[in-house]
């Protein structure tokens, strides 16, 4: 069965999203609703988009509507969207879950809206950087499914069975600590790497002739969109502290080894850290 | 020309060098040595030497002799190198310079060695990890090539142009600051964000199940052998606790914007970090 689609937010995974739905099949006509209208133009002009339509008629004409904006920007938005849906199935793909779903526990409509974290994403933004073969292989985080209409869930569930993504289950509270750990501290050590680089080399040629793979891999996320991020560290805050505190008290037990000069420690800091192996191929 | 290379050390980039220089064609007979009697074997059995040999055997057969070794390790040998050399090049690839150029800079051999850095490699380690396509498009820096005989450095220039590597030259003082900046500090961050992960994240199979490319893109160094990195942290250590404190007080700038809530400065912090954008396309 195809669907008639609303990309509310038609950047990096809005886009993308639209992109490998339509390819997939799932979906037959796909409406853009952007409060860029650069963004709906390029979206339009790139086949990412079918249509660019306000949020009233992105609403009224849609079997499902996919939020793919910062997430502050979504908590504002969730409560009025689901006061415009009937039967509508709402989904959310943003990096964080708490505030979302605590904006809508009592909603009327709540049944209708699945919370949902697709872990993919590059640090580029906008339409321009969507990609046909995004989502495929990574994992989609379902928060609190337990709150969705049985039909409405389903659907998003084929959505993301389509998507080629394996689908895990948790709460948000589980969900906004894990992603804590595993996604937004490499953002923040990734913009600190960058920022320390960036004053303590202060000449760009450096870095441009003699950055290594190495270095690229561990900066590339700092090329983030802030507009992407401040939310989610805003809206994750403890979490992400608490994860930043310990980072920075395991970045000093190195400082302080090599300032005692003590090898055989700073040894085991790095076997400990190889243990990674085990997880990540 | 084609010449008789000795590869001492036949891991990751004693390996990958030997691969790279036969296929081109530059090296006709590559002989290895290596402390590590598997090492030795694995490098027979995967074509990338064609003869185990003694250094000394190794030495007296070899055009040009290649040091891929940790750098302790190739600060003690060097000069015991040096001694046995009469015509021979010598060239090693190690990650820091300030003393591996100190301890032969009144060797009366000196003028037979060139010291280099070629800027690539891999978090794996050992002969299995070499690669036939590596090294290409990467920096090599040469570090006082004034010392070096005019014949040798045009030797191991040849070389590098071969492997397709851009060459750049400065003084050791200058490629061990430099290269704590841009690789270093890279791996140091890396180990402290796989402990920080492995210490947060008591469950291995939710670290796997959703860890995201960002995530691996920031944490695969970790993986990186502590008998390579030790050393170079030890070598270098005045420039790397520079740069490490730096880092401790870049991260330290986030975690005050989160505690005060200053989301204004955090977005500051963030578009600054975008600049690296301008060096890393």
């Amino acid at each position: 069965m195809s669907r008639k689609i609303t990309i509310i937010g038609t950047g990096l995974i809005g886009g993308s999203a639209a992109l490998v739905l339509r390819e997939a099949g799932f979906a037959d006509f796909v409406m853009g609703v952007d409060n860029n209208a650069a963004h709906t133009a390029q979206a339009l002009e790139l086949g990412i988009i079918d249509a660019a339509v306000t949020l009233d008629k992105g609403v009224a004409m849609a079997d499902l509507i996919i939020v793919a904006i910062p997430v502050d920007a979504a908590v504002a938005l969730l409560p009025e969207l689901l006061n415009k849906v009937t039967k509508q199935v709402v989904v959310d793909m943003c990096s964080t879950k708490g505030q979302l779903l605590d904006v809508v526990k009592d909603h009327p409509a709540r049944g209708r809206y699945v919370a949902t974290h697709p872990m993919w994403g590059t640090e580029y933004s906008g339409p321009q950087a969507a990609m046909a073969n995004a989502f495929k292989e990574k994992a989609v985080i379902f928060c609190d499914e337990k709150g969705s209409d049985a039909e409405a869930l389903q659907t998003v569930q084929q959505m993301y069975t389509v998507m080629q993504m394996h689908q895990v289950y948790m709460d948000a509270a589980a969900h906004d600590v894990h992603t804590a750990y595993i996604s937004h501290i490499s953002h923040i050590t990734s913009f600190a790497l960058a920022n320390t680089v960036l004053e303590k080399e202060k000449e760009d040629s450096a870095i441009f002739e003699l950055a290594s793979a190495g270095f690229e891999s561990t900066v590339r996320l700092a090329k983030s969109n802030p507009a992407m991020w401040v939310p989610i560290f805003k809206q994750n805050r403890e979490n992400v502290l608490d994860v930043l505190n310990e980072h920075i008290s395991q970045l000093r037990k190195f400082k302080s080894c090599l300032e005692k000069e003590n090898y055989e420690y700073l040894q085991e800091l790095i076997e400990n850290a190889n243990k990674i192996k085990r997880i990540i191929k």
